[in-house]
């Protein structure tokens, strides 16, 4: 499979970048070996993660950011859209026909929608593996734009080295809007919707928010695992020394979009002026290592149990004869010999 | 640590329940010991999850549920609020302090919020081992409420028995809405702040959605890692016979709160006639034993490696000598031999 696809990927045949990320999607068991050897080719996208609340319009937003930046830089895109829900609401296929209409014709713009056929951390790896093949494949820039405002939308976004978080107005007085979380991991902020009402006071209430000092706090959820509030100085810069733009936007009407691009470039040069580049790249790859270790574990083990253990297991657990951290620790002994707890 | 807590709990003492659930938040080395001692007294609590867009007033209605059964019918109830977000915006800490206000005072309800501190997996495993608790401390209906409408909140919503969904006008007339993908698994709908304008509109589209089969395609979601659509039939049944009913609440004003009530009574009714229940239940431990299994595998690698392994690998993978796939093989045959992989 690795003569079929790396060359082409590498040089940034676009059928060849289509099937590799339908082969990842799928979990081709030889995709991997595919993706090694494409590995020392990446590292040189830049990375934006788009998130915020539905309703906001994170999709216009997106799609406008992409024809600015073909417009004025001339730099290839492309875009995942994640949609980490069912598939058959129909959303990411609707949002994608919209998008090939505005965007279609230019080789060098790819969108890809990808939705969530197992569990969160299958699609978050996902993901990772089609950033890859994009990275691979040469495109400068990568959008990946997440579409709820969970937790597991706020992890996939994390990754990228620039964060922008969507708000709109309506949304920014509410405690709930708060609530959704998504508000420390940003590089930027945007209000989108900004022909509407109430948009001054959506964004008082952000820079309200940074002012108090959630953005100090903000690289201690970037940099491990462990969240831990840091007392930073009461400024809107981060602990890198950027200081974190509001800006308002009507997608709709390609209002304010020169500014986030803007923003994007300044950033990404301050990411590289800081070393703050090195760190998030380092955080991402660890991660990735991690998730990837835990998936092949568990697939070993698995594959060491007889046929009906796992029925006749879960029998047990039904009829609360074993707790599952029990039932963990007789598999381990049963099943996997030689592996003592350190506990 | 047991002898702490086992008898203490069971007997339903509130302050060892607290305490107890504060070692499981802080993953207490000794915790697991006492779950499973607790293990054989759970499986009897109703679990109902409430999840929804940000803004939709769940809070609200959680509490005004919970004092309509309290009233109705003198169950003892617990709420366990699921904030996936950042400690330090305090939404947790407030919202706890408005429901202490109106809530406090009857023993029979215990209410805990609890953050995310660490990734997702951690705070769901933290949640399941919450539920054993108070399951275990005899509370027979437990609120499962989360604050985001991501992913991640509908995998803990869904581990649920009972799954309201909550929405609001303004919401469920846009695409956007939809696409938050929290429709699929919802046993209840309530359109909350039903006393607002547009409040038909969102019923009407609600209804709509279930009549085009998606609750049909719904148990797929339910009972399996991997999501499929399947052909059901064009109607607001799910496949076990369960007429998904949307209903109107106006929370803040204690309107429709009985309806809402009485629809979670009929749900547990009929999962227990449909054997829906065993099912459900069933999945959730596999789930759990699943999760637990990853948990324990890569604790006891990463105990395994030397000090400075890991730092020296993430150096590597940071110049894009090894990708991270290439490195957990790597590790996995330095320090893990004889673990043979299956592909």
């Amino acid at each position: 499979m690795s003569s079929t696809f790396v060359e082409p990927v590498l040089a940034g045949d676009r059928r060849a970048v289509a099937r590799l990320i339908t082969y990842v999607e799928n979990q081709h068991p030889k995709v991997q070996a595919v993706l090694s050897e494409l590995y020392p080719h990446t590292g040189r996208a830049h990375l934006i993660g788009v998130t915020g609340s539905p309703g906001t319009g994170k999709s216009s937003l997106v799609n406008k950011l992409v024809k600015q930046v073909r417009a004025a830089q001339d730099k290839s895109v492309a875009v995942i859209a994640v949609d980490p829900t069912s598939p058959f609401t129909g959303g990411a296929i609707l949002g994608d026909r919209v998008r090939m209409r505005e965007l279609s014709g230019d080789p060098q713009v790819f969108i890809r929608s990808m939705a969530s056929r197992g569990n969160l951390g299958g699609l978050a790896r996902a993901v990772d593996d089609v950033i890859k093949v994009l990275d691979a494949a040469g495109f400068e820039l990568i959008f990946i734009e997440t579409v709820g405002a969970g937790q597991s939308e706020v992890e996939i976004a994390k990754t990228a080295h620039t964060v922008i978080v969507v708000e709109a107005p309506g949304l920014g007085d509410d405690v709930q809007a708060i609530k959704a979380g998504i508000l420390e991991i940003a590089d930027i902020f945007v209000v989108n919707k900004a022909d509407r009402p109430g948009v001054e006071r959506t964004v008082a209430a952000l820079q309200t928010m940074l002012q108090l000092g959630h953005a100090s706090a903000k690289r201690v959820l970037h940099h491990g695992q462990l969240l831990s509030v840091s007392d930073g100085p009461a400024a809107t810069e981060d602990l890198s020394g950027w200081q974190i733009p509001v800006l308002k936007t009507a997608a709709l009407k390609a209002e304010g979009i020169e500014a986030v691009v803007e923003a994007i470039d300044r950033h990404r040069a301050h990411l590289h002026q800081s070393g703050e580049l090195l760190d998030r790249t380092r955080t991402r790859l660890i991660d990735e290592l991690k998730s990837s270790l835990q998936a092949e574990l568990v697939q070993r083990l698995l594959a060491k149990l007889p046929p009906d253990y796992l029925t006749r297991l879960t029998a047990r657990l039904v009829e609360r004869e074993v707790s599952p951290y029990a039932a963990v620790q007789e598999m381990l002994v049963a099943y996997w010999p030689g592996v003592e707890s350190k506990k």
